[in-house]
């Protein structure tokens, strides 16, 4: 079958790789039918050293069961189901309480496993990853529900991380696609102030949309100057989706004395976080990687029902064979967020 | 009046100072009976660069006043007083909020007023400072309300910070005054667990009778070795009560999975902190510097009625003169905490 494999930075190829198998009783094999690029991908196709041997990549995919071993019991051939973007038991205390990302069994996909931009996947842990889905794979809905398998649940993390509730001011640092669905988040948990800070208009118009009430379009000193005309002090709630020195800097300061900021950009310090102002601040920190397993059960009603769109954020969609391409309209900012049509 | 200066690293003294008056119309005049000296002072007895005009040092005391301005409403002459350790308003949105340590007029000790280690402290805003304490100067549980000030109201807020629990398990890093109020604040919490982590054999004596039921006498690796076979994944709750690098490695070891850790250590990190740990683990941080304030009034009553002792961390009385001995005595960790008594 066909695949992506990563070789390095900016080398990602489609190549013939084996065809998967189910090789255990808790596997499942999944025939995909949507895919898609995360922002996440961006950090290895921006900085990973050259190797001879690649590994394959993705992580958000949809498609539907081909088969399944003797083991597995939530799903079937035939259903249509969705895969968060972390292996994950469901049994483990972790998984029990909801932390999926701490699954005792689980893993990343594309590392021992298959990755998810290809055109079928070996799904170990199937009981406890797989989300079945009611929907055929024509469905409208599509793109929305393909989002819960990472930005959608990782904007929710960033949201209830920063401790975003009802009436509460919100800042979003950011305006990839997790940022804009944290807006989504934001909306969906109550905040009556939205800003979304960003620079690329299209992106910040989306978020108007999704419910962001003001937009910052600007950065650094500019941006932490404009977030205190509009609040004074500073928001209650910031959301970190980026994760670089210059994102942090701001976000901390423009959060709120007993403020709170929700983390879910990988972090890329170059050194550590600056704990001082946090300190004199009493800002508290929540989030990490999103156990988006665990909020698909919550979300998913949202998604079918039309409340929440967070498909929205997909603005290109391609073949497998483009997904080269796909790499490169992401990393130049071309697209917000690539779709993978199967 | 005596009072002491601090001059620089390792230089403290007892001086003759301007006899303090009330100044303003909301300012207090108190006579210091209770002092004390603050793992916190120790950081500049450490690392302050000499200075010609010294400057004032204390910021915790207890005291009769003896003169008010014609403002101030809920103190009155003759009355028996504590003081936190940060000066604030009680009107502003901070502090209606209970973030008293982000009052927008309030300061800290010692800078542009009087400290608390000296004879005399004119204290401004007091409305909002001081509270009045229903007790004579001789009274037997002094100390324990002298730890109010301070020490009790940082171990609370850093239990609160880590999302102490009824039935949670807590791990303390630092056997100082601070990590042991935090024992003491994780009991009252219902902690099921309390972890001790110090290697000083009284400090962590006292520990258990504040009702820690685990002492790992450890540094480093041995800790978190230790504190692991004592756990599985590690602890719910952590409490960093240190504020170095060190303990910070520490506490996110042997913090567990998507647990949380209360930080009321003044940071003194060579680096920052490195935020992949908490981002892989979905470790949430909280605390910083204590409202101790806002936590007077919930626990007055109980130092009162003697559920909570801990003026137990006050392991050595001396009078004013003395006061740079207790510097030596607790930066060369002969005194766990040295109270003045003026």
């Amino acid at each position: 079958m066909r695949a992506a494999v990563i070789y390095g930075a900016g080398d990602v190829r489609v190549e013939n790789v084996p065809d998967p198998v189910v090789g255990g009783p808790g596997d499942a094999l999944v025939d995909v039918t949507h895919s898609c690029i995360c922002g996440s991908d961006l950090w290895p196709y921006g900085d990973m050293e050259p190797v001879d041997s690649g590994r394959r990549i993705g992580h958000e995919f949809i498609g539907r069961v081909r088969d399944v071993g003797p083991d597995v019991r939530t799903v079937h051939p035939g259903d249509m189901v969705v895969a968060p973007f972390r292996i994950s038991c469901g049994t483990c205390e972790f998984c029990r309480a909801g932390l999926h990302t701490s699954c005792v069994k689980g893993g990343a996909w594309g590392y021992d496993t298959d990755g998810g931009q290809g055109e079928a996947v070996r799904v170990p842990l199937a009981d406890g990853t797989l989300v079945r889905l009611p929907v055929e794979s024509d469905d409208d809905r599509m793109a929305s529900l393909l989002a819960l398998s990472d930005v959608m649940g990782t904007g929710h993390h960033a949201a209830l991380g920063a401790g975003v509730r009802t009436g509460g001011s919100v800042a979003v640092v950011g305006d990839g696609a997790v940022g804009l669905c944290a807006v989504i988040a934001a909306k969906r948990l109550g905040a009556e102030r939205i800003i979304i800070l960003g620079r690329h208009a299209d992106r910040t118009n989306l978020a108007g949309e999704f419910g962001a009430t003001d937009v910052v379009a600007a950065r650094g000193e500019d941006a932490v100057h404009a977030v205190r005309e509009l609040t004074g002090h500073g928001v209650d709630h910031v959301v970190e989706a980026v994760g670089t020195d210059d994102s942090w800097r701001t976000a901390m300061r423009i959060v709120r004395p007993g403020g709170r900021i929700g983390f879910v950009g990988v972090p890329h310090l170059d050194g550590g976080l600056p704990l001082r102002p946090l300190f004199v601040k009493n800002v508290g920190l929540g989030g990490g990687m999103a156990p988006a397993r665990a909020y698909i059960d919550e979300l998913l009603p949202d998604v079918l029902d039309g409340t929440i769109e967070p498909g929205r954020v997909f603005d290109r969609t391609i073949g497998l064979e483009e997904i080269p391409d796909g790499y490169r309209a992401m990393a130049g900012r071309d697209a917000l967020k690539v779709m993978i049509h199967v």
